[in-house]
């Protein structure tokens, strides 16, 4: 471990000149316009997979942008096989004219480097390279097995990922995934995340008279659309948070008491919170704190409503049609097509019969939890540990990595969530960073974790 | 009377001709894009009152749009005054795409012509305008004195009518004032509208959060626009439509044991209805009849609500903003200021501390109630009776004409309501049209009550 260590400590210069180069690559997925930077992205990876000394590698073509596969497999069968999971696209870099340097041209401020992808996720991809590359180039080989998976499609919903694992269950097969993609809860708190909600997203849509009509000539004898909206969604949920769906919270597993501990060790700064967000007040189920709330707990919220005028001014109208979109966010073992199904119920249940009302579920996913013994997890504790000098804190993510559940279903695994990049880091929006202290600290984890899971 | 009823027989291709005109020309008052349009329009009728031999015509500028005025004043000092009042502009055209005929290509099907302003207010304006004609073209004057004022601004509140007409009282001065931008209660049904109800007009504007956020990650910890929102419309009214704001009831005058017997005598036709609007049941207060309902009972409609993503697929987020427009009618005696602080009061009160709640009153107008004992009124029964061959009924109508009650407080005149329009032709929808039928007979039944009232 020493000579591995020093070795990291000796090639900082060499590890920040690699992550300086990807990030320079606009490797943007939703617009066709920057397919030649995801091809140049792809082949750079390739050639970096090269160096490093892995085998097998390969940029697999798909009808989206291509995956990149490379791996070493030489540590013998009785040593565990990890899979690591990352993606080499970005988000669009608009509002630009909110970034303070250009997003592909990498600028180091307070020891922070800014561009678009540095944290999410070309940052902590190259954490993982430069744990093998130090392997590699020191001991000559890894004490376990791994492949190393990079798509290029994450940031447009994995679409082609899916179809792509299971066609290639041999090439992927492994025991544990590791996925670097997510946040630590604060700096200096290396974070262990072992649970994501799930999501299951409705709409309905009302339907009442044929047109829009006259207000004053029909108002009173006519239902209104968004009046009986309303009530529907005022139905759904208290003002306290409680959902009232029939038979919502029956698969709901309470939070431990244990879990309860861990999660009160947790800093939460309230004042610093409603300040960002500018509330003026907290919200949510009265006997949970707010990490609870907004991780370990369901929720149910409108993402958007329409109907009838929405100008400027006056227009006197019942509105024909009316509608809305909403999230629900599950946690274990709640069932997304359960929920859909059970939400679908309770709307016709408390729906008049005075309009028409359509009920549609547009997408789920499941929520996941990785037990807290699992080798992997086990060995990314004492790892972080190690490299942070403090003891790492568990945490859940309150939102939803679908492909997370996607290995879970197709490669019999589980995933661990190893994430080095900070909450205000701004992933997705102007000026997003990526703390170079945990950049190289990253990279001293991944080095202990991959010996602890030797042992 | 003969040579009259027999020009008017004789001009229909002419009467129609002008009524295409006016209807090609897109006078939408609540959009500034539309400004060119609204000044050619008043021009348009500039031209036309020349062309009928009205005297003082003159466009008069306002801080809006413009009101123009013309009259006939020879008939002698003995002789009443009327005032014939309607408005040139138009609500808008969305939703555009439900339109079968584009709203400013006047189009023909079924003798009934489909254009915005079909029957509200242009139709019916030029059946006054083509009276008058016939009584000029004919015998060479009026056995009345006429004043005739359009303005438009009538689908916007009439910002600046009230300003004008008491800057304008001597111009304006009359014995009656005559109306048609109402309906008849059916066909072959001609009507005398006694009553209208008020209105107040309020919007509330929620803010949460700085920015939508991720549902995910903040979901369950922040309150959310759109279901606070939904929430608070729910709680305005009952499923019976039964409204639940403090003391919004306290003014309003019951409905009288000889008003309910002359409703009963209106026929329903509640099968024909629910085919016509594609609804499958009726709604409304427990103990009234459908016609009470839409005519003389106070009500609350939401006309428009927006809040989030509206688009295709999902966006998982918590809005920053929604918002709702709510319009009241209002019966007598509640009065529309009265009635949007109750509003404002009930609304703060009942609104949660986690989110900002903006309430704002867009518009207002009082109830309005007449004598079924005025001459004007009078006059008008025996010209409808000769025009359709029928007795006319005895209405009210559940929309407002905020006008009327400036009217009756600033030149002390009451208004004979003269509606040429069929319930089911869409005023404020798509395919708004006008029965021509009832273009043709009312412009017979101006003739005949500007004769009796000579009398």
């Amino acid at each position: 471990m020493e000579k591995l260590i020093n070795y990291a400590k000796d090639n900082k210069e060499n590890f920040l000149s690699d992550l300086v180069e990807i990030l320079k690559i606009a490797s943007v997925s939703n617009n066709p316009d920057f397919q030649k930077d995801m091809n140049e992205c792809a082949k750079w990876i390739e050639k970096k997979f090269n160096e490093i000394g892995l085998n097998n590698i390969k940029i697999y073509e798909t009808e989206g942008h291509p995956i990149v596969y490379g791996d070493w497999l030489k540590a013998g069968a009785d040593k565990p096989t990890i899979l690591i999971y990352g993606h080499y696209d970005v988000q669009p870099t608009d509002p630009i004219e909110l970034w303070e340097t250009p997003p592909f041209e990498p600028t180091i401020r307070n020891n922070k480097i800014y561009a678009r992808g540095a944290n999410d996720d070309k940052g902590q991809i190259m954490i993982h390279i430069k744990s093998i590359e130090t392997y590699m180039k020191t001991v000559g080989k890894l004490p376990i097995n791994i492949k190393f998976i990079l798509e290029g499609e994450e940031e447009i919903g994995s679409k082609h990922l899916g179809k792509f694992i299971k066609e290639h269950y041999d090439l992927l097969k492994c025991d544990y995934i590791v996925i670097s993609d997510t946040s630590m809860y604060d700096e200096n708190m290396p974070s262990i995340c072992y649970g994501l909600r799930g999501i299951t997203y409705m709409q309905i849509d009302i339907t009442g008279p044929v047109n829009d009509l006259h207000s004053g000539s029909y108002g009173g004898g006519v239902d209104n659309p968004v009046n009986v909206l309303a009530t529907i969604i005022s139905k759904l949920k208290n003002e306290k948070g409680k959902i009232l769906i029939d038979g919502f919270y029956d698969d709901v597993i309470p939070i431990s008491e244990k879990e309860h501990k861990e999660f009160n060790r947790l800093p939460f700064n309230e004042g610093k919170f409603k300040q960002e967000l500018k509330i003026s007040e907290l919200y949510g189920e009265e006997s949970y704190t707010m990490v609870e709330r907004m991780t370990s707990r369901p929720t149910l919220d409108c993402n958007g409503i329409w109907g009838g005028y929405q100008g400027d001014g006056t227009k006197t109208i019942i509105p024909s049609k009316a509608g809305v979109k909403i999230s629900m966010r599950l946690v274990p073992e709640q069932d997304p097509d359960n929920i859909a199904k059970l939400f679908t119920d309770y709307v016709k249940k408390i729906s008049p019969n005075t309009v028409k009302v359509e009920v549609s579920a547009l997408h789920g996913g499941k929520p996941y939890s990785a037990s807290l013994d699992s080798p992997a997890i086990k060995a990314a504790i004492v790892s972080l540990k190690k490299a942070y000098g403090v003891e790492p804190v568990y945490t859940k993510e309150g939102g939803s990595i679908p492909i997370v559940n996607t290995f879970k279903e197709i490669l019999g695994a589980d995933t661990l969530l190893l994430g080095f990049a900070l909450p205000n880091e701004n992933a997705h929006g102007p000026n997003e960073s990526f703390d170079l202290n945990n950049y190289y600290k990253g990279i001293n984890t991944v080095l202990y974790f991959i010996n602890e899971l030797s042992k």
